[in-house]
């Protein structure tokens, strides 16, 4: 389906703030990128590289004054979220070796933590897809969905002990319990199409089976239309902007995500 | 300044054919792509990637019959180019490593061939920018900008040979007097604003000075509105488009490039 | 310096077992190997491979029973660690992109927590080096060096706490410490000269005046004879071994770094 | 088996000259250093990086003199070289993207000029491996091998032209009819076992059937004891020293290859 996706972000600046931002979404395996607009007002120059996870970064000093970006997306992206069940556990040796930096544990998964509770939460599942979606469904079950109930992240232990968190934390613990059983997994932060209320999404992958599966335990069934932004290890690798030198944050935020026809409307 | 650039290449294809396609310029130091369309006739799945050279490359599989594409970029680039005259030489053992491969010959700077050469033409100049300065003037003054005159690109030997070439071909001697002289050069194919007719356009980076610059033998004056797609060691690592299997030729290819005061008009 | 490290670690092996080991030093800016043995026994498959941060890492399954890895490298090291008083913060927007994810939170460096002790450790000194200095001296005051004390890495938040630790973890203080500051700071393992008892080692870089500069709060004078193993955010990435499966501790490990005249003694 | 491989280059320097070495086997798939010696006489610095290909070069600045360079490596590699008879071509657009860059034409591989050529020497053969196999057996039955007839690199076609070439020019062509066919080909410069006069060796390997495969068109029988020190599209690549500044040749150059035991002899 074909989605248009926009993020609009309006900053009050006071010194001049240097920002590294992940707002441009790119063409990849799972998505394709028709057309894109990233406006920045007032007009600054403004410098893109890569990051070690392939991520698109800009990079910008933001002049005092209100500053605002505003991105648009025109993204082809699949109905729905394929799934393997039964797809095979990939030993670690077999593992590619761009993979193995996401069975380490990091900032918001610690996973050297969670190996007897992913061992019971998965006991009976084949190894690989199937614990996934066990660990998935536990997810769902059990650590109640709460969006706005948290304005920083939470790492994988202090989710399990809330038992409540956002998109964002619920995927943490998802992570740390693979990871556990020697699964990588990585952190996605995106557009979702038909969440309400209309926000950035976070939602996890799972190397299984030869590639990287989606979940998402926000879902009761799964579904298609994620436009990703950003992969990461966790929340510290994926943020939509990070800014360095006194706090700054959005006066105003607005996320909007529609279905169209087509990217190229006459 | 704030230019527009199209690319509309069309093919017949007989039989499914691979293409990897170079038609995504990107944000970098230089330039800034603020607004940018990708649209395929018809809708079909691509997969981008990234290079050893960073450019961003699509990867798809044209179906049979009419198979268009159009891009289109709004982007900020300097109105003029900057320039360095007395840029020193930057010795082997200081160069950054990403910035050594770009001394080496390659498919067509046979630049082993030329140190005699380069050393007669930059005689008495400085060693750095000046030198690479005095190679683009022996350029412009020796070997005839025939536009149209070559299909397919000729190496720096073959170029110095005829005396004459197109863009692509001027810069490969050019990058070959560099390399000759242990300065790093590499060819750059994009879009230049004010070209008669309007084409795609190749011109040649130096790395002197701690930086690379902008050097361009089809000029009589260097000039700004530079938007670059592609770069590489030659005319081998940027094709805006590679083609496998029975040959394919585009059966129409409309390049345009306009002065926009802005890339978001309401 | 000449120095001769040598690692010999010994595992029983219940299970067949994949491990990621670190355990080849790579010549570099700081030090050049002249020779090294890597001995497996049993000699079995190994596959190397480069990690995201430059490391070389070696994968292999090790089989059930008696599992020795004898490493030894003949390093050339600098005597002594260079300083640079007053060296200058690097402002953000002027940091090369590969130094920028040393910036964020990591798992063990829980930088967004410590900027207002960061800045009131370095109240009154020149930002970039000078504030490095007040943080390595405030460590060496305020944190007791104590090897042996920590079996599992600590991270910042912990061991400001503890108010003691090993090298790592008064490193992982010292990491966050930085970071808040926007200073990009890295973990380095690797063999010290001249420690007692002789141990594997952990201290930190920060990339200040255009370079990394290493520091080490468990020397009351900065030393020399440093030899790296490893680069990594923190602990989590410069892991000696990492280990899949149930969990397996070497029966015996033994290190030795002694001085050497040459490394090709007849 | 286990291979000592030596490598010994001296030079008369007459001015400090800069050199990028390319003489450190790594240890990957196909072969694993157990011990290893790099020895410079006089000891100078020297800086080692990863280049574009994977290959671990050492930078360095010779000085004035007489310049040696020693290196020694103990090796464990295959005993034969793997052989896949009837293994499928892969489609270009299933290629992993790392190999794409190895379809394009290179400085001495001039791929575009062989298509009819290796369309009529495969002919009847299974597209992929045995195509491969064809061109080898074709090269070897009408390229004549002749050690020491070339100084400097022969390209594909200028092999082609006089029939005769060094190992490397040898596998110029056949990487350049590979490429013609659309499979993968790259050059590989390491150690021989077994080969009279013992020499540094060129082969080449195409990626049919999902892998690399090692071809060797100056082996009546395929053989094994291959010790790879460097990859890379041709030989423009793959220099084991590559020298700035006026020229300057080996004095001397021996090269043995033995074979051992095992790498830590008491």
């Amino acid at each position: 389906m074909w989605l248009r996706t926009s993020c609009s972000l309006t900053f009050d600046i006071a010194v001049p703030t240097p920002f590294i931002l992940m707002l441009r979404p790119r063409s990849g395996a799972q998505q394709w990128i028709a057309r894109e607009e990233y406006k920045l007002s007032p007009s600054i120059p403004v410098y893109e590289f890569t990051d070690i996870y392939g991520n698109l970064c800009q990079r910008l000093v933001a002049p005092p004054g209100t500053f605002a970006v505003d991105t648009i997306a025109d993204v082809m992206t699949s109905d729905h979220t394929d799934q393997a069940p039964g797809g095979p556990f990939v030993e670690v040796q077999n593992l590619p070796d761009a993979v193995l930096s996401y069975l380490l544990p990091s900032r918001y998964c610690e996973s050297e933590q969670f190996g007897q509770m992913a061992t019971e939460i998965t006991s009976g599942q084949m190894a690989g897809y199937d614990q996934v979606s066990a660990i998935t469904a536990w997810l769902r079950d059990n650590i109640e969905f709460l969006p706005g109930s948290s304005g920083t992240p939470l790492s994988a232990v202090d989710v399990n002990a809330r038992q409540h968190g956002v998109c964002r934390d619920l995927s943490h613990l998802g992570i740390a319990l693979c990871r556990s059983l020697s699964i990588p997994a990585r952190l996605v932060v995106g557009y979702p199409y038909g969440l309400e209320p209309m926000d950035l999404h976070a939602w996890f992958e799972a190397y299984v089976g030869g590639r990287w599966y989606t979940f998402d335990a926000t879902q009761a069934v799964p579904a298609g239309g994620y436009v990703a932004i950003g992969y990461g290890r966790d929340a510290a690798d994926v943020a939509v902007y990070n800014q360095f030198g006194p706090p700054v944050y959005p006066v105003s935020q607005t996320i909007q995500v529609q279905h169209i026809e087509s990217p190229n409307p006459e």
